[in-house]
């Protein structure tokens, strides 16, 4: 089976940018659209009227409340943004994150984008397994958000014809936070976190860890059971 | 010397698409866009506020009454449309124009677009030496012109390591519509269009082949010296 990318914009502001999206997902044939947490609410008018053709991506355009929730049934998701600095992610241009995407057709997938003003946040990119960066002059490279969606779908476009690779399966973005929560409430429990101040910093490593792990479903399976080994009462 | 193309938007209608192709220029190092007859005339309060950073662009935007004489200065022209039927013109992708165009950086040269509506007509085609084709979903291929703009530019940007290569250096637009008046001019006089209902399809097919013909100047000088030869009275 044949999996198509999921575009999810993370609060976005302007329904303007929200229609001119949907406009350029129906142009590079994509057609599931997210929104989370949408600054004006849904549905929203000037994103239907700025659709054109693409009013039908508009209305069943699905609404998340945050972007964990957004990525629950997704195995690979990058995140659109500049090139991150003090994140340990890998980064890719647009051609090898959607070269990498047509090599491993099966897996559902998600190109993640920030909110206009500002663009993600750290937690939001290391949500993903991945960066994807568009490259532009280093002095203006502020993109518009449709732009942004525009240039990383036609470059999934292009590059149909690539020939898909054997790759492990990874599990699933809920099942991988199953796993760090998990984790997190046993080390919680066992007085991990010993600085209260660091252990929100110490969480977010813990997670972004396991968000480009790749991970499968059995090696997640395999790393609970070894955390409920860890943690039985003998 | 390295050139960098000009943008020509051919009778734009929405002030918020030229600022945001001027907008997407500057994010992708262009900076000289030329406007053919603006619907709603120029300045463009909206052009300017959806501009954003790129407010210098729109305010030296230079505006020209038809696409002849902002290709004047011109030696190598992209269409921008989709596949045009019918018409003897070569076809790029975005990225074979690109890279075209980084192998002849010493060239004057310029990406022209049409208006919103109903794109650039067979007559704005053939004025041009090539077209250059956007891959789309062939179920719903029409690009908004700010988002073509972005596509091509990006395009440019992303081949900015390609070699240059030597190529025989065309004649600017202004010579080859010089040579096309003379000939013109002395076919009309010893009754080459026959037909009148002809002559406008025969006047174009003509204008077309030089068009893309690459001729140099001095080619150019050595066709207007012959067709001097030819039609002198001995």
């Amino acid at each position: 089976m044949s999996e198509i990318p999921s575009i999810i914009l993370v609060r976005p502001q302007m329904g303007e940018n929200i229609g001119a999206a949907a406009r350029a997902m129906l142009n590079f044939g994509l057609h599931d659209l997210r929104l989370v947490a949408p600054r004006d609410g849904w549905p929203n008018a000037k994103a239907v009227e700025m659709s054109a053709h693409a009013k039908a991506i508009i209305e069943q355009a699905q609404i998340f409340d945050n972007l964990s929730a957004a990525l629950a049934d997704k195995q690979i998701a990058y995140a659109a943004t500049a090139r991150p600095r003090d994140l340990a992610i890998k980064i890719f241009s647009p051609f090898d994150a959607a070269q990498k995407l047509r090599q491993t057709p099966e897996f559902t997938s998600a190109l993640v984008f920030g909110p206009e003003n500002c663009g993600l946040n750290n937690e939001d990119i290391i949500a993903c397994n991945a960066v994807v960066t568009i490259p532009t002059n280093p002095q203006n490279s502020s993109l518009n958000i449709a732009q942004s969606v525009v240039l990383l779908a036609y470059e999934w476009f292009k590059t149909a014809n690539i020939a898909p690779e054997k790759v492990p399966e990874p599990a699933i973005f809920s099942e991988i936070e199953g796993l760090f929560s998990h984790l997190d409430g046993e080390l919680d429990k066992k007085g991990f976190y010993k600085t209260p101040d660091l252990k929100p910093m110490m969480q977010q490593n813990l997670r972004a860890m396991l968000a480009r792990s790749g991970f499968t479903l059995q090696e997640v399976r395999t790393l609970r059971g070894a955390i409920r080994a860890l943690t039985a009462n003998r």
